[in-house]
């Protein structure tokens, strides 16, 4: 059974997603798809529509055989740690012959070369990022004219004048530096993405809509109804479901209660123990809040953001806040030892008879719920993150209203989803 | 201008408060009333009713010259340091002559003797107290029994049998403790209440209700009317107001989002680091949370609640995790060096009075707002206790559902209330 890798965030799963998927079973001639997913809190360091198992399930139904979850430190980590612990986690699964990224480019030569020199970190890379960053760059602009510059250096002008710049190609070169660094034998693969706006935000005519696109329109118009020409049946299915129910779609405002409060509560010197804090920017914080004109959690992100402080990077350091996650938990050895589990969130009757081989060919002790991590034998980082993400479905749970109180503490006891072919 | 103290929480001011003032200043022929109140969170470890100026107005109109704040520290502990804290700000005042509290008792010699024997803490009433505690006493229980006996064996028989389980005779035998301990030269007085049960949770009939009974009765009928006929018109004055802005009643139900966002974040172990907290009830907490049928304070304080874990102890505990209050705050020595400021919440044109003699008088800098501290010399201690008052108001105004983002720095810019006589 070849099985193809892919990484996702699905929030929501959407026709552009659904057209990656089909794509990279064609152009790996794969029989299975594994899919790494975030879990509640995602890369750009937003809360999720819906939570982790409603988009596990819209996974399964749309096309993949196993979910496992990206646990939340690199979840909601800048490229390069989200990169390492996706990419880590597939090998991990040992069942995974091959992985495939959507990307602007989508030149797997090109990428796999800048990914070589980027890789091992040579002297004069690091220098350059290093001075890009003093000359007030942020770390991904610094990064890629870095590696533009030393690729040129080495004479490969093409690699050199590769479009880095644009997200999914940063995150695939990212993948593939992880691939490299982990002496992964999976075979990388990419495809180019139909719609290249990750950051286009009014929905385009076709079928077709970045994933922020859909979160504007469920949010703008206030009903799932408002992005069904752009998703799968299963996905409206789902979020109609979750709607009803009260627990979609969560965003910011369910969270602002708890937010504030914590900045409230926390001093500069406490909030500067979280991950993405620090610089003076803990003070920035505290300084914001008086100056809001509403309690808004996008208020206060407008307010605090700069050409250094990115959303994404405002956003990923309250999250920290949120959950407690310490700088202490994002050490690189913390990170490294954090690949410690592989959470099973849901299979298919086909992704069943993946698990089966992953009982020899994993890694990584296999976990059908947090509660399996006792006595797994996880290690101190490992143990810390299945702890985190834990307390992110807690977390989660309350912002998104739960009404019965189990749910706080539902990753213990929650088993895997199972979707069978109808 | 001779001045009475009084130490107070008005949650809210009622009738029985009231004839209480009317006393202290009849039988101690005072010309000026201090009191002491407690902030927003008070000692029984709940959030008070309506925000701290609006009680401390209700004073000011109800009787009182000048409202000075009790730091949370002392207002959420236990009788021994909150009576410490607020013994000690009214004779850091400097221009207060004499105090004088309720007391079921009314006995103010046979409290003076006890609280002799009780301030020299002699080697055999702490041994009584260490082994009603490894009995399963309760501190208040084994520290009463201690005392009993150790008077018994002096011979004070009358002493021995004074009944001082009653909750304010044992409020009032740590004010004179606290009062022998500071040297302080007030005179002593205390009244008898007018109504014993502090604990009648029924409204009777008559004028006078207790404050719980007032706040069951508040919350139960869910208007300010229902407790028209046991408070003075003023405090139905400022309820109503503060009703109508939507900033009072404030109760657990306002808070519990964030509680139970904290009780979920933060690790057992975390947990333990929080004042009133640990031999096991950081567990018992977690342990708690999918017990629950519903997520209300309420029903974890009656799943959590033992006899040695009473619900305000367990209510103490919350509210130091709510706020951030650990133990390292609560060092006796922290306790000492905390009582470093007398902030000012209001006073009437004989409060200004006082506040001029106060200025060459008092032991303390005097602070109009948070704002002052800064330069007044506070030490480490005052300065943590002044930033967690100043955290409380925004923990506070948080829940209220202040819209404006300024009312969580409202200790930093809020200027003392002034009533004047109408």
């Amino acid at each position: 059974m070849r099985t193809v890798g892919v990484i996702v965030e699905y929030n929501p799963f959407h026709n552009g997603h659904r057209h990656h998927l089909e794509e990279s079973v064609r152009v790996t001639g794969a029989d299975a798809v594994v899919a790494v997913m975030s879990g509640h809190f995602l890369q750009r360091g937003e809360p999720a529509l819906m939570d982790k198992w409603a988009r596990a399930e819209t996974a399964l139904r749309g096309g993949c055989d196993l979910v496992i979850e990206l646990p939340v430190p690199y979840a909601t980590s800048a490229a390069e740690w989200f990169a390492y612990g996706a990419v880590g986690l597939l090998d991990a699964t040992g069942v995974v012959d091959c992985f495939c990224f959507g990307s602007e480019s989508g030149d797997i030569d090109a990428l796999r070369r800048i990914a070589e020199l980027a890789a091992d970190e040579p002297a004069d890379l690091r220098g350059r990022i290093a001075e890009g960053l003093s000359a007030g760059l942020s770390f991904p602009d610094a990064y890629s004219a870095a590696l533009r510059f030393c690729l040129a250096a080495r004479g490969d002008s093409e690699a050199a004048a590769f479009p880095l710049e644009q997200p999914n190609n940063t995150l695939g070169l990212h993948y593939l530096i992880a691939w490299k660094r982990l002496g992964s034998r999976m075979e990388p693969h990419t495809i180019r993405r139909v719609q290249a706006g990750y950051h286009d935000a009014d929905a385009p005519a076709g079928s077709i809509a970045s994933a922020t696109a859909l979160r504007r329109l469920i949010f703008g118009r206030g009903r799932p109804e408002a992005i069904a020409s752009y998703v799968p049946p299963v996905t409206l299915d789902v979020l109609r479901r979750e709607w009803e129910a009260g627990r979609a779609p969560v965003g910011w405002p369910a969270l602002k209660e708890q937010l504030f409060h914590l900045l409230v509560r926390l001093g500069a010197e406490e909030l500067a123990g979280y991950r993405d804090i620090g610089e003076g920017l803990e003070h920035r914080i505290r300084r914001a809040l008086p100056a809001l004109e509403r309690l808004e959690v996008d208020e206060l992100i407008g307010l605090l953001k700069t050409k250094r402080y990115t959303r994404t990077r405002l956003q990923r350091a309250l999250t920290a806040v949120l959950l407690g996650i310490r700088k202490d938990d994002w050490r690189p050895a913390a990170l490294r030892e954090g690949l410690a589990y592989i959470r099973v969130l849901g299979f298919t009757p086909k992704g069943q008879e993946l698990l089966k081989r992953m009982r020899k060919a994993a890694k990584l002790p296999v976990l059908l719920s947090a509660a399996g991590g006792e006595g797994a034998g996880l290690g101190c980082a490992g143990a810390r993150y299945l702890e985190l993400d834990a307390r992110a479905t807690g977390v989660y749970a309350l912002a998104a209203g739960a009404a019965d109180p189990r749910a706080l503490l539902r990753d213990y006891y929650e088993p895997p989803i199972i979707v069978r072919p109808s």
